[in-house]
């Protein structure tokens, strides 16, 4: 049992808060024998790092992770890979403004962790959230460039695709767009829409939530178990540790409480390519194992609570107060989410690629 | 790791094919000197049980409950209390029909895992779904009817609230009503709806899907964790775990993404009975750990796959076929969703309970 | 986190009482595809039951193992084989002599776990022990022999190599006398001295204790990890489980303090059938790694506390009193440890095998 | 399952090799507010530091430990307590001696896991071995400082008390002494003998193995659990995955199997502050359940295994050859395992204080 962990063989315990030392994870669990750079974790950061655009906080933090462990060069080929012991990542703070934080100190922001933190734990880390903030995905983040190199021929892409009430138009989707604008939107109208759109939200001072889907193409069916070890369970658990998300579905998800049996079943047929199915309404999995088909999860992610409009709250010492939360702050969170989503899709499906491959030998 | 285990503290592991000898589960780590009775657990099962009404299979198990271990007559007082020892529970398989299996034995079902499974073990039990069949969930109905008693003072409530495209309204919500139809629907008019719809589509043969609310009222303030124990990501992972689930969502959950940063976070009060929120939102959880609010989660389950109309697939071979799955069937399974997902509640906040005591005394 | 399992990827859950209904053990993690027979099973369990000589309990139980899940004909050999999703056994307690407890109820018995389960769990079942009993490791036994199945290539064989301060002559160990006395004793002469010495301490109502070793031969190189999942970790806490047991060593064990770095590390010399040891003080593991060579563990039992002498101790109300145990009892309950200690090692190692297989693809 | 993680709710990751950027350690569990200083680890680390004598190591490593994560000021008292998210530990590298590996880069050292790193992993750090290097000792020790700070009532002291064959005299027992002496040896007189004994094995280039024993005073009656989760079975599994241990006893430990019933159970009497036994040969542990008796646990620490005497071996392409171990390196390893002992000793109690606290809510 561990707080701060998830995975079982590729297993990742994170650690820091936003305004300590430093941030970081432990891999364990890695095979051994991978070609691992710092440049390929790197470049997974540099997708989630926050200030690269007006419409994510301001936050100015490099970023720049350093490899501790777990890895050196081949004593043959030189090239540096896995050592099959643990990795361990870390990313110094450097931006940890010093800020007046007496306003939020001893009152509780509506939305955020403040008072459900002192009723666990009878204090907080009131100076930027402590581990309640979004800058611990940065190490998921990390951990996922990691496991991507464990399952190289899977393809795992995320994409926002719902900005408040606006859904993108599936059948504009061009996974192209999604480096060409600041939201990961694959609908190139749709990205230039948001533009305008959140510029009103952040001028205004307020925030607003998205919905994110993060697909996983090249998933050798089979992986996955039946019940409590499901992949569609373990991708639930995964993206619902991400901040601010409320909502998880598979495939057709809460659609298919709409959908008839003979709507919603997936049907198949054989191929030059093996088995295939001629819809993909189970996202890819059927009784918790993956079919082969690609993996859909979707999870939407709440608007940030930290709004310039007073907000009715109380204070530690249990009087009514207004409160009203300044400062640089995300006016889509959901936005840094896809990076995050990715990496948790790839460390879930590392994970059951390992189990699979222990149990089974194939 | 385990991959027929949940819970930390309170852990519950099954086992039992649907066409085997037995199903059962062991729950292990619940607190001692609680006292609890077979007729407790049985009261559970039995609102579980199928072949209560026309919209459910109408195969007739009594589904029995023994206790096999972890209880004993208390030395001073006589009453029947937990031991601190696992607790194991038996449920004997009585009605498994003789059929004919030819049909489905080489042919995979869409909709079902019988592909998955076989692409994962190399083979599948055939016979009723094996480990995949609904009946693995009589199982955990009877761990949760323990994990109630863990938490004496916490109400856990399900109700189905969506049936197909057909929302109840929520302003006729009244629990008193899910016991008086064989939907378990707080609204007493769509109950009426729902009867004569659901017959419709059973007499077509085909099936539809739903939506379940579970509620969980008494929670304190305070249990869960910051990251990858969350209150929600562990439900999430709970209730994806139950057949046929495709999503999982948080109070606003989904409906989060639409909102604004005002319309969503929760506002606070003080009031004679301590902090209250004016709102609800949250679903109970914030940064992962309870409010005190009453918890709530919501799930979709997909229609059954089976049903009469023939449909495309392969078998075995790798030639295409069609099949159609004879039988008796639900034309609903979200109906008898409702208890299984308030035993994954109950035992998911009664493994926090344990957690949150350990870790902080309280 | 469970407090009645072991194993992680290869992992056994127990549960059950001494005098409850039944005792049990759920295998979860086993490789689909593998021939099992419950006579196989059945095969293990009756070199551990008690009553087989004058020399351990005259408890009566035939310790009927059934299968209830788990296992299936194949479809096409129609071979029962393992299906991958979890294997419960059930033994049913058979005798469960009504007894006169009026002793034992209240007092505290020197050398057993009475006073502690008290401390711990406010009470103890007084029949027989409840879940300390020795009857538990009857479950071990079981899911040992489904553990052999995992690893065909590996002999795992127990002897009983100590009995008092009579130790067994090395020169003379033949593993074929294993079968042929009630001692499990390798050494021909030694079994025959210890019959009558054992007879002696029966008949004085005394009990004495032992030294088990377990070695396993044809264990590849490679098994096990660096620091946390050493194979000899996993093994000394696999052996100290078994009730009684208080020391555990792996190869020269406390030996090893004694000696120089000169006698201590084993040589290497290359060969025919690829490197070998030119000794194996290791017991087959270095660095928490198999080295191919046998892995061989020895653990001490204490004599049993069960005794027909006095002996001072308090009762439930804190008073001074004494207490005598009578009924049936093991002279030397390190006897029957010897299957036990056999199958906790085949647990490990198939345990370990799978994991490695998971981490390293080999 | 994790292979770097021991402890379930004081649950401790540790990372990094001999000769990389850092070795660190994630503590996870941790309960919150516990006054916690960086000096207080220190003052536990210094202990272990190697190069305090000419007895052990002379790797020059200030270990001086940074605490990255987990605690800060009160808000209120301004004392620095732990927030109860996890606590990463930094001890960064600085005697990486650039060194000449192309003598053991391509041999195998008898007695260390070259050979079996190989096995598994397919390559291995040579340069100073890695991750099975005692140097990832120093974080179990920062570690188990914090542990010491969970159960400020217990006391762990650790003791060397055999080295070779020499064993201490037990009437001689002074804790005093342990601090006086380079050894951890609470006999003085010993003391001086070991003192030139071991400069003796320390001139020839040779090796001595060392046997320690650590003591909890101050246990509460009732930590541990029956079955897997035995106080017992966890302290041996702790031990045994210190470096070079090849043995772990409990209290009478392997002197328990030259026991008569009548000698080996602790008898009990009442007394003015409660239960007492007579005599502690359960070494404090009953059941796997602590009895309220100190807590007595020893392990035999193999010689170590690099001397100045050429030795046979292998090299990696399969060749016979011999090596020699040059370098700096301890002549008795088992002297500096006396502080690691007592941290795995407070780490295990821990874990087990916050699962009893947890279950039983005591």
């Amino acid at each position: 049992m561990s707080f701060n962990t998830f995975g079982h063989m590729f297993r990742v315990t994170t650690f820091g808060e936003s305004h300590g030392v430093a941030i970081g994870c432990v891999v364990d669990g890695c095979p051994p024998l991978i070609p691992l750079t710092v440049e390929e974790i790197q470049h997974d950061l540099d997708r989630r790092r926050p200030g690269q655009s007006r419409f994510t906080t301001q936050r100015q933090e490099p970023d720049a992770v350093k490899i501790l462990s777990g890895v050196m060069a081949h004593p043959e080929t030189g090239v540096q890979v896995t050592t099959g012991t643990p990795i361990a990542l870390l990313i110094e703070n450097t931006d940890q403004r010093s800020k007046d934080y007496s306003e939020i100190k001893d009152k509780f922001r509506p939305g955020h962790a403040d008072f459900t933190y002192e009723a666990k734990y009878g204090l907080r880390d009131y100076r930027g959230g402590g581990r309640s903030s979004a800058r611990e995905t940065a190490t998921r983040v990390a951990a996922g460039a990691i496991a991507r190199k464990v399952l190289p021929d899977v393809k795992v892409r995320g994409a926002l695709v719902q900005m408040g009430p606006h859904k993108i138009d599936r059948d504009k989707w061009d996974w192209d767009e999604i480096a060409r604008n600041p939201f990961f939107c694959p609908d190139k109208d749709k990205a230039a829409f948001f533009e305008s759109y959140l510029d009103g939200i952040r001028k205004s001072g307020s925030s607003i939530g998205a919905v994110i889907e993060v697909v996983a193409e090249g998933v050798p069916a089979g992986l996955g178990a039946p019940i409590y070890a499901k992949l569609d369970s373990e991708l639930a658990t995964a993206m619902m540790t991400i901040n601010a998300v409320k909502g998880v579905e598979i495939g057709a998800g809460f659609g298919a409480a709409e959908l008839s049996g003979e709507e919603n079943a997936d049907e198949m047929r054989t191929g030059n390519d093996g088995t295939r199915f001629l819809s993909n309404n189970a996202g890819g999995i059927l009784g918790g194992i993956s079919t082969g088909q690609p993996v859909v999860v979707r999870f939407a992610v709440k608007p940030t609570s930290s709004i310039l409009t007073p907000r009715r709250t109380v204070d530690r010492k249990g009087g009514d107060t207004d409160i009203l939360t300044k400062g640089r702050h995300d006016p889509c969170v959901g936005i840094r989410a896809v990076p995050v989503g990715e990496a948790m899709m790839a460390c879930v499906l590392a994970d059951h690629f390992l189990r699979h491959r222990g149990q089974t030998g194939r």
